[in-house]
């Protein structure tokens, strides 16, 4: 195992009727940005219940927060927080509003662009307190210090670190009105994040490897129960832990990491706006088959332990258990291949000119880089 | 699965060669007390680890904090603390020296004598941060908030709660130098921890099952390796990790606990002075034989994932798993019988006054009085 330093000191703060809570976790003399994405929530009670709870602070709202937040859109959000001088943030809404409020936590005292902090994160100093509601379970950016920024003008998308959520309210009730689709993407997004962290190298942490197994298991035995049902508590609740469980370093601790289903799909998204589970979907069975020699051992285990393929030679097993992936994202009623989406060669060479562009090469050998993100784009056709 | 709120915001430093990082993670400007148990650490090299990284600091040392630490050795370091005016404690040493440091925390900053705070934890007020160089994996009190306290004089001991520690630094290779005996106790401490979060109901929460089977698993994985070998780092390092794991709230999230395993093996330990996780190895498999009509669903579950107990009906399978969990025990070197560390009848008596004395009643229905204590202890003869 790797040596490692592991801290995650958000508050927790999950179940039925928990909303309320914010009267009292927020303290009373701050002057609260209450960020938002679209009006759902003015539908479904959230807002409502928000509302409630905050009576007695002082607070302004910020509306429209996109999926896949935009800069263009944050700017207009850093703007009213320094008018309003607001010292705290409460995102409500799934992975997007938050992920941009982390980036209008630092933005709101930094004299410069907001974009710039992405590009150039060491430029972050101080940071205004963020803490949410989470209503869509998917990134896990409720209790971790990432997020994901997009800027529209350059097709870009990154990722950018700032600070954990001072605390977290986490009621699966919220999540009754999610579309089907978004539900889908947030339990496949929840899938890969697990196995961005574990389909590397056997070996390291037995531990670990049972906990991010433990999560595949309970994803893969709630998502027919959610698909018959989405207002079945003790299903959607399992599905908003596993998704913050699933990202939040519990499963991370001194084991290798890949990330570069991510770092593809992300592409993808910014160059065609795929949503962010449908694209790994896609992009995660094809990495599973073109680094098959390197994951070898790792997709065996994985394959036994989550989809109990254990008969046939170890090839038969290899492509049996990458079948079963794709066949589970299917299940969930997600597209697995580039034609589906109306993707073909030019975005393929666009993502490889990106990598050999950045010079970059990601997963967890290190050896990702533009040729190989191509093989596995094409693996995906 | 029930409403929960979860926050363990302690920094976890893990590996090889991290005891020299106290030089940074502690400011410079405190003064500080190292608290010590025997001196053994003086032998295994890291009593001198510890004194170089804290070159450039202040810091006072109390040696002697004993195992089940008792309130009349605590009362001393706390008149040394209040001298010195410290103003934070590193505990240096396994979980009896860190609870003895919690305790000494709060009661660097109360007017009164220490066990009133056991007593009336309420009283609990300003606290000394606290931080760890764990030097042996069994009770999770390097990332927990948790202590347990003894009173010599009236041959109690209590739980007491306090803070988390700032940071723990556990070193892999610290451990290599742990008696078999007090190995075998660790490893008992953390599978009961677990069981003690898990072997309750079924249905609660299908991932907290799984990372709860996944800890034990590993420990049962683990064990035979650790019996042959004790110096190789990757095992040492996954039963510190579990250790660490069992009781850190981690695998607690929204279910229920049960707990009276520990409270008769405290008595054990309070009245005979028996190793705490020697207690436990006596008293589980005897409230798992007595409580297997209420834990039944549960026993099976576990039987079924750890054990691979999969054939005969469900009394035979019951049976065969609390078979297995004593044997396991015994495996690691330790008794599971009162009768091989010379406990009887007198004993059970007394325990089941006490309990009947203070009105107490444990385990997850609520329902462990002193009459199912004393039928637990007879189990156990």
């Amino acid at each position: 195992m790797n040596n490692f330093v592991f801290q995650n000191p958000t508050k927790l703060i999950f179940g039925k009727g928990t909303i309320a809570r914010l009267a009292t976790e927020i303290p009373a003399d701050r002057k609260i940005m209450v960020t938002f994405g679209g009006g759902s929530l003015k539908k479904n009670g959230v807002y409502e219940q928000v509302v409630k709870a905050l009576a007695g602070h002082t607070y302004v709202e910020f509306w429209g927060i996109e999926p896949n937040p935009t800069v263009e859109t944050l700017r207009k959000a850093v703007a009213l927080g320094k008018e309003q001088q607001v010292d705290f943030l409460l995102a409500v809404g799934g992975g997007s509003v938050l992920d941009g409020t982390k980036l209008i936590s630092a933005a709101l005292r930094y004299e410069g662009d907001a974009w710039d902090l992405v590009l150039h994160p060491e430029r972050t100093g101080e940071l205004v307190p963020v803490a949410s509601v989470m209503t869509m379970p998917a990134t896990g950016s409720e209790m971790n210090s990432g997020a994901v920024i997009s800027n529209k003008a350059t097709a870009e998308k990154f990722a950018y670190y700032s600070d954990f959520p001072k605390f977290s309210i986490l009621d699966p009730e919220v999540t009754y009105s999610i579309p089907d689709f978004q539900i889908a993407c947030g339990l496949a997004d929840t899938f890969v994040h697990v196995l961005e962290q574990y389909l590397t190298r056997t070996g390291e942490s037995p531990l670990m490897d049972r906990w991010a197994e433990g999560v595949l298991q309970t994803v893969v035995e709630i998502a027919p129960k959610i698909r018959e049902n989405k207002t079945d508590y003790y299903y959607m609740s399992q599905y908003m832990l596993c998704a913050t469980m699933a990202l939040n370093g519990f499963i991370a601790m001194g084991v290798s990491q890949d990330w570069c289903t991510h770092m593809i799909g992300h592409e993808l998204t910014a160059l065609h706006g795929i949503t962010h589970g449908q694209s790994l979907a896609i992009v995660m069975p094809a990495t599973m088959t073109v680094l098959q020699a390197q994951k070898h051992d790792k997709i065996l285990q994985y394959g036994e332990r989550v989809w109990n393929v254990m008969s046939g030679d170890e090839n038969a097993r290899l492509v049996k258990t990458i079948e079963k992936t794709e066949a589970f994202f299917r299940s969930l009623g997600l597209a697995t291949r580039l034609g589906e989406v109306n993707i073909g060669e030019d975005t393929i060479a666009e993502i490889e000119r990106r990598f050999n562009e950045r010079k970059v090469a990601f997963g967890e050998a290190g050896n990702v880089n533009g040729t190989v993100a191509r093989a596995i784009l094409e693996a995906a056709l």
